[in-house]
């Protein structure tokens, strides 16, 4: 800010919304309630219909902005950035919480920058929810992973690696599966197998068919679904509606597997 | 259940509550709400203050029953068990997210094993959090870790050799720190001695008394605060109120340096 004049006046709500609008925190229906605009982005979660229809109940019937991906790159985050500038509430609203994806600290760092005041409102991600939903321990996950469509030609390996090196201590990975603006929300049978056909490319291999896989869908949602298969055996399955994600466990505690076997399907034909 | 008779006709609710009222879901609310008793766990956090009277206001008036660590292992369950099996709707809140400590997956199993209906609510935990909070990168964080308190003559050298193999493999550590019924919450300069005496036990030294600590205070609430250090220095602090934790960050992505040295206190000397 070279000139105080221009100080930033406006305030920023990076807001989590949780999975589904029973997962709104008070804090979070605060702030979409108080906001001059409210922007929801639609690019990191394809997100569930009753979500948008009560938030904008919450705002009195006014419709909610839906940002792609294009629109805050090219567009969207300067509007934010001019609004705040001139003294606006803002509502940046995000599926799950707003810095499980590290794409949006872009924008709390430009609204910091200008000297904005920036309110981070968590919320409850599929990440976090599944952790503690399956039974599995927090503490025995190690980084999770991203498997994405192949771009350019390229195949990525990296999330194959980090899995294996995970399974190689004894930790679990949670794995997060891309959305193409395209091809929709990549189903649990390709990201199988992107990663079988990333395992071949080494010697040491953690990870194989015969791998057991949880199989995540819509979590959170009155209809959420976990299931348990072998890694070969995805790419012939068929799925419910999406969001998808999968978890690849390492060795149980007797623990999570007694919690595994009540609440997950098919669980005990493979444990 | 030898007797069909005997089926469990209740319902529990294991319910996070986060870490200050304002991180109440809507879920969360409706439970404690229409719950015939509700039960709050009071040994995995030490909690504020503000939250249980909020909760005694959301019950109009009627006191939360607390539980501490042995009431639950030698009398709560059973009494919980009880009212479930006579078809009582009852609610056991934990501050945070009930799965993130492991210890509450006792419960829910002998809950599902008696064939009663166990309603899991998501809530905000400090470890989901702070990781936000921050600006580090979720992915980039391996398997967490507890620095306990010294039992039975034993000094746990187990955090440290988590934490030196997540430097290992450049990933950050959060660390929670242990709570005694008698010594109470684990000041950060305690956590960082035992740290660096086990370190002293082992021969690759990843973590040492010049490794950057992030001292995260009273995280969520009205007056949180997260500053920078070094391991070497934080036995000559002063604390503020409890509760606290610890990040132990690995090599840095200029992004999450970027939000550190925005938010966090005294991380400009240190990066």
């Amino acid at each position: 800010m070279d000139n105080p004049s221009d100080a930033c006046r406006g305030e920023l709500y990076i807001v989590g919304i949780g999975l589904h609008p029973k997962m709104l925190t008070l804090e979070a229906l605060e702030a979409i309630n108080k906001a001059d605009s409210v922007y929801l982005e639609t690019y990191t979660s394809p997100g569930v219909d009753e979500m948008t229809s009560f938030l904008e109940k919450i705002r009195f019937g006014e419709k909610i902005t839906r940002l792609t991906r294009k629109d805050i790159e090219e567009q969207g985050a300067r509007e934010i950035i001019n609004k705040l500038r001139n003294g606006e509430k803002v509502c940046f609203l995000v599926y799950g919480d707003p810095f499980v994806a590290t794409t949006h600290n872009a924008l709390r760092l430009e609204a910091l920058r200008l000297g904005c005041r920036v309110n981070y409102v968590p919320g409850i991600s599929v990440y976090h929810y599944s952790i503690s939903a399956t039974g599995l321990f927090n503490y025995k996950f190690g980084p999770s992973v991203t498997v994405v469509y192949p771009r350019w030609g390229i195949k990525f390996t990296s999330p194959y690696m980090t899995i294996n090196e995970n399974l190689e201590r004894g930790l679990h990975t949670f794995v997060f599966l891309d959305i193409d603006e395209k091809l929709g929300p990549m189903t649990p049978d390709i990201a199988a197998k992107l990663l079988l056909e990333a395992s071949t490319e080494f010697e040491k291999r953690n990870l194989n068919e015969n791998s057991v896989v949880l199989v995540l869908e819509r979590m959170g949602g009155p209809n959420e679904k976990i299931y348990c298969e072998k890694l070969g055996g995805l790419p012939n399955k068929r799925w419910g509606a999406p969001p998808y994600s999968l978890v690849i466990p390492s060795k149980l505690h007797f623990m999570e597997k007694d919690v595994l076997l009540s609440i997950g399907l098919g669980c005990n034909k493979l444990f």
